[in-house]
């Protein structure tokens, strides 16, 4: 595509092409149409990104003469349910959309992972084009194939590996996100440093005020590195056997907090925690060099300065057993051995005392 | 394993095996354990072929050390739903099951289907052994990777392909199933034979009788010979992009009796009926041979003596446009050359003038 950074990323049915830049969204249509045979589409947006953009979009759709069923949902991490997954097929169904047919998934990751799962269960499985809104949403939860919704017991813990057919990181997107998000979503950017570039650590750091104002050329660098360390993790081991796991890197502690909060607390704030404390964990146990969690947790101060949470340790502990991480209903851990580099362990990730943990956790969330 | 037959299945994600034969459930836990590495398994069974055979075989796996969860829903396809589907998965998540864990689907179609989609979505997806206790499932459901659930649009329409590691087809289960059961299971044999071996048709036609009492020699090739078709179909074309869509033949009209009648005529009578329609239709279109109606006809009456069912014409009409074969909103057909041989077509399926399929059903069921 003329004009945008692209970065291709393996999977195995096949490459997907991930496009980053500014101006880009004009593009859909003629990303979308080669996907469709039908040249039916079924945009999914929620109620607070729709009207911003999602609407536009899908009327430039059918203006390029697509047809355009336009599908909106309640936004925030509450509506990411198997009841919303429900409503959203079954809308479909009602419309007669036909195996032929192709979904747009637009706006942040709660859109993108919940599109993703109605994509890949719809008629067992229709292509999806993702249109991230938001750097959570660009830099993590539309590459790599993951989708899923939240249940009772946890979040994510329903879903399907279901890679989209091409993923458009428009970044003046950005400009509309409130600033509180673009700082919780650069998160996961902070993370993908953390684990696999220490250069691009750095340089977060360096760039911070620019990337919080979504500045264009920075965040499409961002983005674009993000986007590449995913695509390289994600190459390497798309189901999750191994290497991959090192992208959960704060997520064991970081659902925990989340849900136990009932999902109040945003998902960067609880990761930037379960970062952390993972890292403390790491240094406890002698896997992660001294210092990794102050310098982790002064990048992410910066970045949230406000960042907390209110949650009972005893709470978020009760929710660590359910974690998709468990193996033989034990709880495992991905560690750094040093910023930019996560250890190996057993298969990338690590065994950690509960009372560890809970000693950690205590600390992290201010109850000490 | 010894003293069965075995037809492996080739799947995008590697192969997988069907055993076949007699007296080969005490085979489960050996065939089981090895795709646990926490040994942790939960077996789905209903309420109707848990006590009969279920039950026994989750205490066998646990005499054999595994760390069996027996989890039952109430038999029948009105259980088949995304309601049946939480709850399975709540269970397991309520047990701390982790992504090492496996899946055991053990029953009808309806039993595999469901617990398939369970494990299709469990933490995006865990291992699943398939133990078919009944023709339908031994033939068609448990081979190929197809899971899913019904919704009020329509059969199947939500799911996820999903293939087995392994399948255990034990001729002696089919002792216990209802005679109405097995003949309703047949059915699909039938339609293999008309897609792709003539050979086969004849052989059922021929040995019908010992089919329906389950004589083990009699039931096992049969259920080889069907599973040695799919198997080469499935190999072919996994995620049905062309060539899988012949097994499909009767049950484009057979899907929208079943749906018109709220399940409550058996998948067998729904899928013969919608063959005999089909046939028709095709010899109308000049497609099929002239006779092969009345040669399929024949085998499938002399199977089920009373075939037929109570659903209205306008009613079955309304669900064919919600097919999953359905291209840019046309309802597509799967048809016959000959008995054995499904014609090409596009993509081998077919359009149909609406009129000729509303023609065709009424005649079909008996309101001409």
């Amino acid at each position: 595509m003329q004009g945008a950074e692209r970065v291709d990323v393996q999977a195995s049915g096949g490459s997907y092409p991930v496009f980053v830049g500014s101006g880009l969204l004009q593009r859909l249509p003629a990303l979308t149409a080669p996907h469709t045979p039908s040249g039916r589409v079924a945009l999914i947006s929620d109620d607070r990104v729709g009207p911003l953009h999602g609407e536009a979009a899908a009327q430039s759709c059918r203006d390029a003469g697509l047809d355009v069923t336009y599908l909106s949902f309640p936004a925030g991490e509450a509506s990411k349910t198997r009841k919303s997954w429900s409503i959203l097929t079954d809308q479909m169904l009602d419309e007669g959309l036909g195996r032929d047919s192709l979904v747009i998934g637009f706006g942040g990751g709660v859109t993108t992972d919940l599109a993703g799962f109605v994509a890949a269960t719809y008629l067992r499985g229709v292509p999806i084009v993702q249109v991230p809104t938001s750097y959570l949403a660009m830099i993590d939860a539309s590459v790599g194939g993951k989708t899923g919704v939240d249940v009772r017991a946890g979040k994510n813990l329903v879903g399907a590996f279901h890679p989209p057919v091409a993923v458009l990181a428009d970044v003046d997107l950005l400009e509309t996100l409130p600033d509180s998000e673009r700082r919780e979503g650069l998160v996961e950017a902070v993370k993908h440093g953390a684990v696999a570039d220490a250069g691009y650590f750095e340089a977060l750091v360096r760039e911070l005020s620019q990337l919080v104002g979504a500045t264009a050329a920075s965040a499409t660098s961002a983005v674009l590195r993000s986007v590449e360390i995913k695509a390289e993790v994600v190459g390497q081991d798309e189901f999750e056997g191994g290497y991959r796991k090192v992208l959960n890197f704060g997520h064991t502690l970081g659902h925990a907090i989340e849900a136990a909060a009932r999902y109040e607390v945003g998902h960067g704030t609880a990761v930037a925690l379960g970062m952390i404390g993972e890292a403390a964990i790491g240094e406890e146990l002698g896997v992660t060099a001294n210092g990794v969690t102050e310098r982790l947790e002064s990048a992410l101060r910066t970045l949230l300065p406000k960042l907390g949470a209110p949650v009972e340790v005893a709470e978020a502990m009760t929710f660590l057993g359910a974690d998709k991480k468990a193996r033989g209903g034990r709880t495992r851990y991905v560690l750094l051995e040093e910023i930019g580099r996560a250890g190996r362990g057993e298969d990338w990730s690590y065994d950690v005392p509960v009372e560890l943990a809970r000693t950690v956790l205590t600390r992290v969330l201010g109850q000490a």
